[in-house]
């Protein structure tokens, strides 16, 4: 096989160019109007065959691809990739199955602490929230926060006094109370062990106009410390939209992730160091890999190019592509991101 | 004058090289061993030389400088960055002039809730607390979550409750009132706006064993809504440090510079755009501008370059450099980062 190398000539007029335009694309870029394309995940960790029953594996394909369809169908009719995100999300938190809202994992303390952000990557807005105990769909506080407050970032009381003022519907924190969670903090608090709930959820939409945004909703981990706050609510960590590279969602190890800067490196190894997604989200798995950690990325690119990448026993995932036909995977042998 | 253009053949193996190597020398980097170098700021804003009395300029300066020569004191007898970061901070925190510490501005409810952030180059450890209240330096804390818990990020009382563990002590909400910032708090209750306080301090230093460190701590905007996290506290957007690339610490309008990733984005122009340390932090910086944002950086390179850039009247700043004379400037006239 032979190729044509491609020549660049670098001056120091093409760097500041180049220097310019970057600062001059970021806002308000929409791609090319398409197909719209949506990915998903419920978490990485030690998803195995030989630990799953064939009723539980059933129950996370089904939900997978309730989610994703709530999703798609939002999109299909023309709406949009925030829509699109929340939609997808909200069904993942309303299951016992994932690590967000309903299925969230226990604190030290005993209680749910819930993160989730949003990032829109048409305008770079941005919502996130942290600390969470009464709201039932967090990844809907965070859009709320992004569109109806002057702040990106609100944590604990603050933000669900916020979600009162706008009649966002509280819970009770028995809501999040699951007997198999329960078990896991007892098991945790034995082992005096900080885990991954294995199980965050998050979703990456590009809709018919163009526009890329990017959602992720989590529990933290199992036995945390009140009060810790992991990657998902950090943009740039957890989730990241720029239509003018691409929308991340991560899941994992958060503190790795946090370091890592994960999501915004993989739209900056696009965006300035030209690599394609799926290298790039190759690349920063590997950089999280480096420092000890492990987990996940979901993305996608504004041409519609799906990139998934983990270094887990597997990752809970589906994505719907230009036949309108979801794909439901979980294992680290099945199709995109198998090794 | 002339120059020669450099010619890059980028290759599918080259683009692979480049994507093995980003990943796989993130960690432990040390940079070649060499002078000293620190730089700090004590925010911005608008800084004018109309608006300050001599006396008022003077306790600026004056203090800008223990600070800086509290860090770079630690850096001569061969501490390290961390240290001197940790250093040059508290001395600002433990200021009223700055918001920070002692001179943290007040939140809607007229409380008091503090962020802050600090990141290790060598290692990319990272730790940050938000919503302090009862802690004097919070820099030090969030030091404490990196060195000795297993998070990276911790709120509110978690974090007070995880400071009283190690013995930090703590503050009555008392010690943070001053009468400049209750004033401010109830001109903005007035007028029903949200500003910035003019004032987050931070410091990025590299040792003399080629080591970076940056670190941030802020009291946030007068009139926050309690819960709001700026960009302070969040890796990759307030404070960033690699020694692969550079250290950063950010000041300004929090919620611009979250959505603009700053602090990453400055490392990754550098890391993978090939742009050097100053047009980096200008293109950040132009980047918030294009959001509709205001404020400013510091920066340090690997090898000991200076960057400084801010969109505002004026930022308090100061560095010492090779000859080790503390150079201190606030206005936008005045020598580095002038405009």
């Amino acid at each position: 096989m032979s190729f044509r190398p491609l020549r660049l000539i670098v001056t120091p007029a093409a760097i500041l160019f180049v220097a310019l335009s970057m600062a001059g694309t970021l806002v308000a870029q929409p791609a090319p109007a398409g197909k719209p394309m949506i990915v998903i995940h419920g978490g990485a960790g030690t998803i195995l065959r030989s630990r799953m029953t064939p009723d539980l594996e059933r129950r996370y394909r089904d939900t997978l691809t309730i989610a994703i369809n709530a999703g798609y169908t939002v999109l299909q009719s023309g709406g949009s990739a925030l829509d699109a995100v929340e939609a997808a999300i909200r069904v993942m938190e309303d299951s016992p199955l994932f690590n967000a809202g309903k299925g969230a994992v226990f604190t030290h303390d005993g209680t749910n602490e819930l993160d989730a952000s949003v990032m829109d990557g048409l305008h770079l807005r941005a919502g996130a929230v942290t600390g969470i105990r009464h709201i039932r769909n967090p990844i809907s506080l965070a859009r709320a926060v992004m569109e109806r407050s002057k702040h990106v970032m609100l944590a604990g009381a603050g933000a669900e006094r916020f979600a009162k003022e706008l009649g966002i519907d509280t819970v009770p924190e028995s809501y999040f109370f699951t007997q198999r969670r329960w078990d896991e903090l007892q098991k945790a608090l034995r082992a005096d062990s900080v885990s991954g709930g294995h199980g965050t959820v998050g979703c990456v939409a590009l809709d018919m106009h163009g526009n890329l945004a990017a959602g992720t909703s989590t529990g933290g981990l199992t036995n945390k410390r009140a009060g810790r706050i992991g990657d998902s609510p950090v943009i740039g960590a957890g989730t990241y939209a720029d239509n003018g590279s691409c929308g991340v969602s991560a899941t994992g190890d958060g503190e790795y992730f946090i370091r890592a800067t994960v999501a915004r490196t993989i739209a900056a190894l696009m965006e300035y160091g030209g690599l394609p997604l799926q290298k790039a989200a190759d690349s920063a798995i590997a950089r999280v890999g480096a420092l000890g950690g492990t987990g996940g990325v979901i993305a996608l690119d504004r041409h519609g190019r799906v990139g998934i990448s983990f270094n887990t026993e597997g990752m809970y995932r589906a994505y719907i592509g230009e036949d309108g036909k979801a794909v439901v995977e979980m294992y680290r042998d099945e199709g995109r991101g198998s090794k």
